[in-house]
């Protein structure tokens, strides 16, 4: 594509765009489709002959939008809610036109050295220790699987680089321990670990289904006694079901005397740290060993921008690095962002946070996350006040974890049958879109706002269809 | 960023982004600073209050470009070169804008199905099984990890998913063979498992650099007999060192009657096979488990672009799928990417896919292939023809590992000290970057082609600039 093409077709694709972030509303939320329905339009292979720029357009303003779930739609409260800023799409524009590849500093510097420079500016904001390092993976679930790779290194004494962990009879069964309501990227990553299931020992949140740190200490000391070797804890500030908080200090202190790594999961809760009035929620994680924190998610930033920090550099990258020869460089003693975990390329995904970070301020950031945490609440009130609905759990983040429950109804496969239903019907109006979960074995509705677009008569809206639906159903 | 904003702003940008696509060799290939150089031009913190995107994007223009290098650069020759074509920048951006996380179908349907049918489009372009199974991943690594993982579920009577592989006496030490030329993505995926690095068994490769598949028989059988447990053989169609290519058909020969995985890494080289010309090296692969090729290494995406294929999906779902209760979906029998690896969320990263295969069509996909071959061996007769030249492998590909060799010359570190003189010098032209290697112990310079903008005056200057160096160096 020559450059004037490029920037004719360039223009269109940005009034395009344009377009779409003034009303994302002008679309469903959640798209009127069956599985199946839009790989049936695309042909079964590729054509012989390239195709006009302009016929592809078209192709994509006819197809995929009315087949795409609308994150960007302000009635999307499903899940985390996120949002694509605009000055983190033209980020990513500008990181997609560079197509830097900083798997080494020498092959992008600014990408290497950006990223190192916004691991420094999120720890600062978040008044996180400023000597952490920090680099920036896809996922929460890579991320927290880099870093109980780290934590499986740090238990140096069993050498695992060298020997690994099969056909050992010198090798006692390492465990890692989570609360219940640890998100299932704890569980992924101990499988990918070779670690196995029983590899995670679930610790039963209490009644606010926060980790036990007494349960814990019982469980690791259990575990010695039984020839187990405890290596690692996760605790999580913010669970991805009800936004629970860990008591991160006790299970810290835990961690110290029994020589256990501490991952700390603050992919989505992590931000509201930054926030005065919260920053009690990071209590305690100045001693964790890692941490993860995910700007793609309330920060922002489109995927994918997940935060490792770890105060143990070092360490996570004897779980990684290997140089083969066609990799080595005489730059000297400069940070290979390739020696940080399984992947080799990294894309220039600093890029986003610098624009984000500038364009918003610390201040403009606070002021976004404190409108999201006043509309949840709002909503929470909501709930709360009409007699026939439950609030299930308190939230100090902006998440609200609620159901129906008529006054008198105890039945709780009913209650599940009828909220599910109550679901199903408020997703179908493509007005809004809701996700769910279980709290202590009951079926919860789970509003999450996150998106920059969200307003008051969003969530009127939600709670308007909310109320219809269950009259609906009950009749 | 209201609309109107970010419709200026993006006009600007995508403005920017023509200028410097139409020359990129306005820039040095490889910047002249040094390592904490940019850092130091980069504030220690965020700002409190939000900035003007306009000062933002000036300093982008003013710091980023200096600071790069650039893949997009004509020049650049070194690893495996890259191009981010005009289509594929623009799918970015509408990736980006649409911010669809695709982990679940519901969540991203048109992007999940897109993906299905890129699959098939890719698989058909290179005459692979169309009934095979694919994902795209971020990087190679990640996908040769995700490929082990499912070797070692493979192995299903170790029942590894429950037990993992600590504490147990039952389980043999287990094994993962391949080339010593194999991708270093191999040990580190092998480390990642948790096998350590006397899980893998390199076969030293033959003249050609090929692994040897009766060596390799030999190594599974030594190690059966003294317990070990043989699970996974990689086998590479085009290595990073040398593009060597390893004799599939007998290696997947051999994994058939030892109920191995195998898995073949075609990053670079896979695309080549779409060439009728070409077409025999990808013999053999019909019977590999998984193979992975890179689109944003020949296909002409940016970073990133992987794609995993496997004939044994529900293999590769056994070692990651774990579906917690707020992720369940009453969508029926769909494909959730989340299934397929450790990362949860997943970018729409079919989009690039669907606009460069549509836009250049699969003629001009051969076309471009073509050249770069061409061009390459073109740069590898001139090596030849020189008596102070040494080519010292061919390639079926666009790479050529060459060096300095004056007849009569025998000292290998002294070649390995003027050649390293040599490709130093001409990197610091800023006009080509070229990286090295080494081949049975000698090393070597390493020149390849596969950016689009990449013409044979290019190379000529290469060879110009090398020479040039070769006789500075002598004298």
């Amino acid at each position: 594509m020559d450059p004037e093409s490029f920037r004719r077709f360039g223009h269109r694709v940005i009034d395009w765009v344009a377009d779409y972030l003034r009303d994302p509303e002008t679309w469903r939320v959640l798209p009127d489709l069956n599985p199946g329905e839009f790989r049936r339009a695309v042909p079964e292979r590729a054509p012989e002959t390239g195709e006009p720029f302009e016929r592809i357009l078209d192709d994509f303003e006819r197809l995929v939008p009315p087949a795409t779930t609308h994150w960007n739609h302000p009635g999307f409260l499903a899940y985390f809610a996120t949002s694509a800023s605009g000055p983190a799409i033209l980020a990513e524009l500008l990181t997609a036109a560079l197509n830097a590849q900083a798997m080494l500093w020498r092959t992008g510097p600014a990408a290497t050295e950006l990223e190192q420079s916004m691991m420094s500016w999120i720890l600062d904001f978040l008044g996180l220790p400023a000597s952490w390092d920090g680099t920036i993976n896809d996922t929460a679930s890579t991320s927290t699987f880099y870093a109980l790779a780290a934590a499986r290194e740090f238990a140096s004494d069993l050498n695992i680089r060298e020997l690994g962990m099969s056909g050992r009879s010198d090798l006692a069964q390492l465990r890692v321990y989570a609360s219940a309501e640890a998100h299932s990227s704890v569980d992924k990553a101990v499988l990918a670990l070779g670690l196995g299931r029983r590899g995670l020992r679930k610790i039963m949140p209490d009644a606010e289904m926060r980790l036990d740190a007494t349960d814990l200490a019982r469980a690791v000391a259990e575990d010695r006694a039984a020839g187990v070797r405890p290596i690692a804890v996760v605790a999580t500030v913010g669970t991805t079901s009800t936004t629970a908080i860990d008591p991160v200090p006790a299970i810290a202190e835990l961690c110290a005397s029994e020589g256990l790594w501490l991952h700390v999961d603050a992919a989505y809760g992590g931000p509201a740290g930054a926030l005065p009035e919260l920053h009690w929620i990071l209590d305690g994680c100045d001693r964790a060993d890692s941490l993860v924190l995910n700007p793609h998610k309330w920060m922002f930033v489109p995927m994918d921008c997940s935060v490792l920090f770890t105060r143990r550099p070092d360490v996570l990258r004897r779980a990684f690095s290997l140089v083969p020869e066609y990799l080595t460089t005489t730059d000297g003693d400069v940070k290979n962002l390739m020696d940080y975990g399984v992947a080799l390329g990294r894309r220039f995904r600093a890029l986003k946070l610098w624009f984000v970070l500038r364009y918003f301020g610390t201040a403009g950031m606070r002021e976004r996350l404190r409108a999201h945490i006043r509309l949840a609440a709002e909503f929470g009130e909501w709930v709360a006040r009409e007699p026939s609905w439950e609030r299930l759990m308190r939230s100090h983040f902006s998440v609200v974890v609620f159901r129906h429950h008529p006054p008198g109804v105890a039945d709780e496969a009913a209650l599940e049958r009828a909220n599910a239903r109550i679901l199903e019907r408020v997703n179908a109006s493509g007005e809004v879109f809701l996700s769910h979960t279980k709290v202590q074995g009951r079926y919860a509705i789970r509003l999450a706002v996150g998106n920059l677009r969200t307003e008051e008569r969003h969530l009127r809206r939600a709670w308007e269809l909310l109320r219809q639906a269950a009259h609906d159903v009950r009749s």
